[in-house]
């Protein structure tokens, strides 16, 4: 039960990679903002790392308000829903950091994620990029789903460059130390 | 104690299909929209991801409502209650999802559903309908309650494919991919 | 430690059939509606599908207020508070469903029970009555403590049917589809 | 460390009976009324039974406000805490009930409760009276702490013909079977 | 790691005596009064009898506001922080009740508590004080941690006339049965 | 995977120093403040005792905020977001409260935090700085990390008096008895 890339950019969806037990995985995350009351909504069945990671990405992104013409009060009157499939599937973890922070930020300033594009990196409040684990299995699965582009954290430059060439081959990687980096490739 | 398709369409209650250890079972999910403060309420014995699948289902239609001519304010105003009987056996699993969404548009919008017709699917934010399991068993079910028509996943699809003819005879499958397809069909 | 029927008609006071492990029992439903905020209160060990329970009771009614000329802002103005006694003993099952109902629809109109009828079955948001079980235990209980007449969901039908004469016997047991019928036999 | 009998009457303060599994003991259960929001705060260590069984007291008193010509609004207007020395004994069971609810009203209307008088009962909604256990391992406790006059449910009324004449000698025990008279006798 | 008496007397700050398997230690419990909603914070470990001792603390100084010349809504309109040091070590019990029910008023009404004293005791709603244990060990710690003075509920008096000269020499022991003497006698 | 000191000094970032089972390591604590209604959020699975030295450290800075110039409304006006990568371990334990506070400080008053300056240190609600565990580990990650000068509280100058000198060798080290003395050396 695999997911493909996209066929076009959407607004509030960006892709993450996954490591599981058996082999890498794509994610899809989704955002949806509606008119409310300042509220975060976290469903898929999401860990306790995985939805502290959520709340570092909505800090972020409040800090940061002013350089994206977000008006001050627009997450005070509506709320966030983050979603990602498969419902049934529990899932947890930092790495997913960066990727829910992009979705959420594309989906309030309606700006596209680019459907080609894939990332992994644990999101700090300053919008610092912290390394991740399970590289390999993710940039396979990314191949898998078709991904051209994938970001990863400047502090794992060291894996991909120990890795078998063949594993990143047709794969264009991308090295991030923030935030600005990422948003800079990913928004279409 | 098996529940037979109803005789007329009704508002606010659509046709699920369940997988349990016994074998498939229709559900079936009744939606009361009431005035309140945008409080969802889920009853009979839910568990978490069919909870979580019911407020993505909220959030989809939140994110259609001008389609349907929903007052944005609409949900604000009302509370929701999606019960889905007999109440002491738990349930649980995404697959209820867009029966849920179902459901509750037609509570919101006032239009019936069809009493003949069950569905199965998981809902994404987005409203893109994800394959399911235990197809063969929920298939059965809907023929024995006299369902005729049954929407499927398009994802699904080679499931269906696969399976012996007996099984499917008599049930006229439509294969979804969205939500926009599943209200197309459901709605009377 | 049995309590027999009541002797007059109670306003907020309706009697429910329970199975236990040592034989069935009468519950004394008891409903107080106080000036409040619209929340309700379930006290007596009430487990949680029993809660749920009052929870679909308190929706249906409120989906059914105009037809019983209840002010539509009636309980969002008032607290109520669902009591079974004995406080020490733990209850649940869906079974007790219309039975709370009735006590919730007599305390807010202010129209006395039967004290000489019970009930037993499990209600659905839109008031249908579903099959309960333990019924000859329940039968037992009642005729125990003098009641006069038994609602049973229809759909228990042929468990009656197929039961001994002498249990029901001197009983009036009426079945029931729906709350409009339970509550034109109940109301006094 | 055991407590006797107060020497005065006090406003807010009622004494009742517990069964321990080394025997009787009594409790003075304590009540203060603060200007709030109309919360509830137990404290003592309460079990569940005992919380509800307090919620169960005020009920009943907001149910018969205008009998002891309390202002409706008061309590929405106050908080109330009651409280159970010794704060570290773990106590529970629905045998408090009308010493709380007498300790209650007291605290309310500002009447003092009679020092020389203990009590035990379940209360229900309606402020009747149920039996409870324990019964002779209470009265010796009552005895014990010189307390004259000792309120027992009605339905109790055989356990204390059976009992030993030793036993209840030198209390004057009175049989109660609402609230009504619960306060008729402990109201000083 | 041990705690010796503070050199001056300070607004907000009392000491307790504390019982551990180790031998008896001191507690210096701090409160923190702020502009807020009258919420109560409490930190430091504390157990839930510890926690439901600070309530009644705090019940029974709303109820003698008046005596301390306390603005009745003074409460309500600030939030009262009381933390226990050391921040690791759990604690509970209900002995440490007096000692914040002083250090919440000293804050309250700004009047420091004498340094050279310590005291132990439950509090009740009323401000009485009752008895408690380890009263051999918690005097120990009184001394070595320099302190001259400690408060023992009156009725603990049995076991310090039982008690060894020697422990009790050099520390001023007064017998409190009220809050009323507490204060009399900590607030410097 | 280890983390340098910072090249140059930013506002509401502390460095504390944290013990391990493997060793000792630094911890780079993020606060951030952002309109809102007083909230504080803590993330990078905190447990129960630094989550309580979080709340000691904000009561602290509240009770000194006339000291610093802050607005008495700008906490209630304002939410906090106190977060310590790495997100996926769990952290634990008083020592990170002097640097908690620091950073909290930091962020309010917008004044920088020294970036070559590590810290550890309980903090209390008058913020006296208690003594710590671990300090030989915690010093040598200092080093490690390229820190220049660490904050040690005054009770724990004995261990380092006690240590080898090749330990503390290259660090300055200074004592600190109270957050003054840490907000002197701290801030920039
Ligand atoms: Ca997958
Ligand atoms: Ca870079
Ligand atoms: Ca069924
Ligand atoms: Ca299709
Ligand atoms: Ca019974
Ligand atoms: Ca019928
Ligand atoms: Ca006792
Ligand atoms: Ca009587
Ligand atoms: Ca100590
Ligand atoms: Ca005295
Ligand atoms: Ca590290
Ligand atoms: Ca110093």
């Amino acid at each position: 039960n695999y997911l493909m890339a996209n066929e076009k950019d959407e607004i509030g969806i960006a892709r993450g990679l996954a490591w599981t037990q058996v082999g890498g995985d794509t994610l899809q995350i989704e955002v949806n903002i509606m008119p409310g009351k300042g509220e975060l909504l976290l469903t898929g069945q999401l860990g306790d790392v995985m939805k502290e990671s959520a709340q570092a990405g909505i800090s972020y992104i409040r800090s940061v308000s002013d350089q994206y013409e977000i008006d001050p009060e627009f997450l005070q009157k509506h709320d966030m829903h983050v979603h990602i499939p498969e419902g049934a599937v529990p899932k947890d973890g930092p790495s997913a950091g960066i990727t829910m922070a992009t979705a959420m930020l594309s989906a309030i300033i309606e700006k596209p994620v680019r459907a080609d594009l894939a990332m992994t990196g644990e999101i700090t409040l300053r919008g610092r990029v912290l390394p991740i684990g399970g590289l390999k299995e993710k940039l396979l699965a990314a191949k898998y789903a078709r991904i051209k582009e994938v970001l990863v954290p400047e502090k794992n430059r060291p894996d991909i460059e120990e890795m078998d060439r063949e594993i990143i081959q047709g794969l264009d990687i991308r090295f991030v130390d923030n935030m600005k980096e990422v948003l800079g490739e990913a928004l279409a």
